[in-house]
């Protein structure tokens, strides 16, 4: 008798099990958490079976039998070049991952791992969604009264203005499904409202998306990004993945400087024991380890992709995402939006 | 007898005193109150004269002396077309003050009016420094221990390869010269730190600088904007522009999200009372107001845009700048750089 197929009583996501600055100590913990919360979820965990079984001994029965570990001899390192990674390591736990996906074992995959190899791993195994010409990041990111989806966030560093036009619809179907909006509103980055404003592409991606079916509102900036003004923004995967750092950067720099001024004075320091509980609360709205993952939007199957330095609260949040994308069928959305009539 | 010429006695900086939301309300101000802090200034207020006149009317004789008024007719708006502004406000008072430093009369020009055709006719009256062919925005933006320059933040829609070298060989003069460090440390804006990262403009502009004098450290990312690595930052206009938004977004969003949670309870309405001076000093520090407006670099002399925003301080401020910039010739430094020996 073979062991049952992952697949049989629900879903199955593949965790990259050896992924991110941490690896098996928080990828283990992480799947934990979603299993206990999702009774029909299976994880396959990807990686040394040592380490897993190690990391495994102490479970209960229940929740081990939803697990599979599916063994893989070899790490894709996190400044490996993507094709060497695609080349080399046929047998490493993120390409035995998303294999597992290709094969139909798992519905989507979760990894920390190296983004570029994940990617172009993912592009060359999964394919893509028809009519859809390269993967994007997208992720949400916060803003007033709730979050905006962002797309390219370093897929890419570049995008045709047909390219920008495909982001704007995944997005827009990832928007709709993480932020609950039956038609998200749709915005182009520039770095002007008026339809001057811009370079070639972007304008033509502009006049594209005008005469489109999609909730386009035009132009945005990048102050933009905040004021919750679109649920989604779409750009070239250059200018989404140097604003995605520069707001890790802000955010960072200005709790530094927030937190040096709260410590300057004795009279500083008693305000800032009253008030740390509401800076935590404004730290945590701006967590990225707290919105899911990012995901490689456009493959035809859903790869989430975790920040290198996730906890396991954050790759449990990746997990979330990978089997909310699943339970959507999300792919199957996008292909359906871009055969609508425009 | 004529009036003496401005430039008897001192610097003479024009000021586009009808520019910006509040126009002489506070361009008057604002350069009230340089001159009373620097007694070798003169500034030419250009604009209506009327208005101009009425703002000055309660003044003492000593500050009234080292103030002339030329006159403009037109205004231009802040949505109006750089072209058309060009061909049709030659009356303006932006058109005015940038006639005032071509014909020698005044060494600089301060506006807070349209960037556009401040830019535009910046480039076609004042023409550039050999060697430099494009107009280039450069700011300080607030680092971790002090500042960062960046450029371009929006004069271009794009740079080639020797326009991205151009831009951090200007931001480095700037740089020696605001920040007063003596060799700057050069950044170019990638997407990653590694040589295979990147599109092919960024690659090549990479290996033009590893080659030439400049204290070139290498690519920097999003997220080194604020650590302080490096003194500047160069970029192309659109990359740079979509950066500076996003950075006046989040800190707004930023600080909105502070004050919602420090007055959702009485005990942190409390704490909140106690932290404010601290809040302040933050809000101080990341003040885009407080940072001596934007220079125009490259043009043959040095144009600072104050923002469409901005009050008396804010016009102080630019002035301010504009005064170090001919102080320390900015223009001939360099023209100087451009030609040592790479």
């Amino acid at each position: 008798m073979s062991r049952p197929s992952p697949l049989q009583g629900g879903i199955t996501i593949a965790v990259d099990a050896m992924s991110g600055d941490h690896g098996p100590s928080v990828c283990v913990p992480g799947a934990l958490e979603v299993l206990r919360e999702q009774p029909a979820l299976r994880i396959a965990l990807v990686g040394m079976p040592a380490a897993l079984d190690a990391a495994l001994a102490s479970l209960d029965g229940g929740l081990r039998a939803r697990i599979e570990i599916v063994p893989a001899t070899q790490v894709v390192a996190m400044d490996e070049r993507p094709r060497d990674a695609i080349r080399r390591k046929k047998d490493s736990s993120l390409r035995r991952a998303i294999d597992l996906v290709a094969a139909g074992r798992a519905a989507a995959c979760v990894s920390s791992g190296n983004t570029g190899a994940l990617m172009s791993t993912a592009h060359f195994v999964l394919g893509m969604i028809e009519g859809i010409e390269r993967p994007a990041i997208v992720s949400k990111i916060p803003a007033s009264g709730g979050h905006t989806c962002m797309l390219d966030l370093g897929a890419n560093i570049s995008a045709s203005p047909a390219q920008l036009v495909q982001f704007a619809l995944t997005g827009s179907v990832v928007a709709a499904e993480l932020l609950g909006r039956p038609r998200p509103r749709v915005g182009l980055l520039n770095i002007g409202s008026e339809d001057i404003k811009g370079h070639e592409i972007v304008k033509a991606a502009h006049l594209l998306l005008q005469q489109g079916s999609l909730g386009y509102v035009g132009y945005v900036e990048g102050s933009d990004l905040f004021t919750g003004v679109v649920d989604v923004v779409a750009t070239d995967g250059f200018t989404g993945n140097v604003v995605l750092k520069t707001c890790e950067g802000i955010a960072e720099g200005m709790f530094g400087l927030v937190r040096r001024e709260l410590d300057a004075t004795p009279l500083a320091r008693l305000g800032a024991a009253i008030v740390a509980p509401a800076l935590r609360n404004v730290a945590h709205q701006i967590d990225y380890t707290e919105v899911g993952g990012a995901l490689l939007a456009g493959v035809a199957r859903p790869v989430v992709i975790a920040h290198g330095r996730s906890d396991a609260a954050a790759i449990a949040s990746a997990i979330r995402s990978a089997a909310t994308f699943v339970a959507c069928d999300l792919a199957g959305r996008i292909a359906v939006a871009l055969v609508e009539p425009a």
